[in-house]
């Protein structure tokens, strides 16, 4: 049975072994449930991008431009980090650049791995279904807050590893944390995560962005990491 | 209601809020299990050294010496790492100077909070009605391993906030996730802490050990740092 183990922050990385594996990255609030969401609604590609300067330039390419830092819109830019703005249908066909905190930091710490995809409770079966039938090891990587580890990736970590029981063998302790704290959370998931540190730091304004970012399995595509962009293949 | 929070690894101290606060030391495999079973056995002192070299030296002022590192006891010592060596008879009203992996480190990184004491399952209850007693703010500082966050700690970190729950408020992801994680796992702790990572580094003849290390209550002392020792007052 192929590993799936778990990085709870992008620092606790162990780059010597990325070869051979599939990492899924996560950001659940709100990085990568804007990514999947956009997809799901017809962007074309998304490119992560680390650098704010950088991002911006990108707006004369031709892309939209998303951002926050700390949460909070980037000036200038065409969209900040919520997921409805993701959904807009002005958006269809087109391309976006988005730098965020700590997910796209995620992304570009996970480069030397197989494949990297991207994960959210939005799309969970569908990243089971598609890791079921790659059958290699897996990484899940947290993108965390600023280094330190968080309680919502954390507990999407423990939702995957608890999906894929039977098929895949958690390995480390941080997996195994993942997934006893999943075990005890998952029957009242939104309202735990609701009392985070990133959901106190978001404030009530962004409840409806919560909600919808806990909800399990509204979309099913597997954003894939390819020539710098994010794109459903 | 005074706070509670977790550092789920000595390198996530916040150490400009150390001020104020109880930190409880713990690094339940084994270095906080054996400072609790020696000084509940008749140990004077036990002196927590950094530096393998300058514990050796303190051979020469009357110190029984204790160290391991990767769970190997040190060449030359008195004794490493198992807390059925700190039971001998012949250490009673004696001084220990220890040096360890991780949980020397987190005590050492504590320093600058009000006082520093030391937890394991074995004296789990008296540090409870301790914290009550004193009513301040709690920072439970898991030693970790290598500065990545480690099972056997977090569940410990768990187990405290889980017993004060109505006398303290835990704040922080951290926190959450060492409660809802020990919330799973406290039908099972030690067959659980029996597939950690540090179980797996210590191997097969190292299970007596760590099952006493998980008894829950044995002891009934709280093991202080005072003027560079730790002590019973």
């Amino acid at each position: 049975m192929p590993s799936i183990e778990v990085a709870l922050t992008p620092a606790l990385i162990n780059k010597e072994e990325l070869n051979g594996k599939i990492t899924v990255v996560v950001d659940i609030l709100r990085a990568t449930s804007c990514i999947v969401t956009g997809l799901a609604h017809g962007i074309k590609e998304i490119r992560p991008i680390k650098d704010e300067g950088e991002c911006r330039k990108l707006k004369h390419e031709g892309y939209y431009i998303a951002g926050e830092r700390g949460g909070i819109k980037l000036q200038g830019f065409d969209m900040g980090n919520s997921p409805f703005e993701y959904m807009n249908d002005e958006l269809k066909g087109k391309k976006v650049a988005v730098t965020t905190t700590n997910g796209t930091y995620a992304i570009h710490e996970s480069m030397g791995s197989n494949e990297i995809i991207i994960g959210a409770f939005l799309n969970l079966s569908s990243i089971c279904d598609y890791l079921k039938k790659l059958n290699i090891p897996v990484l899940i990587v947290c993108a965390g807050w600023r280094n330190n580890v968080n309680l919502e990736d954390t507990l999407f970590a423990g939702a995957l590893i608890h999906s894929l029981q039977g098929f895949f063998e958690y390995h480390g302790d941080s997996a195994a944390l993942a997934l006893s704290a999943y075990q005890s959370s998952r029957r009242n998931l939104t309202d735990i995560i609701k009392k985070s540190d990133h959901a106190k730091r978001l404030g009530e304004e962004y409840v409806k962005d919560l909600e919808f970012c806990t909800t399990i399995d509204k979309y099913n595509i597997i954003p894939k990491f390819t020539n710098g962009s994010l794109l459903v293949t």
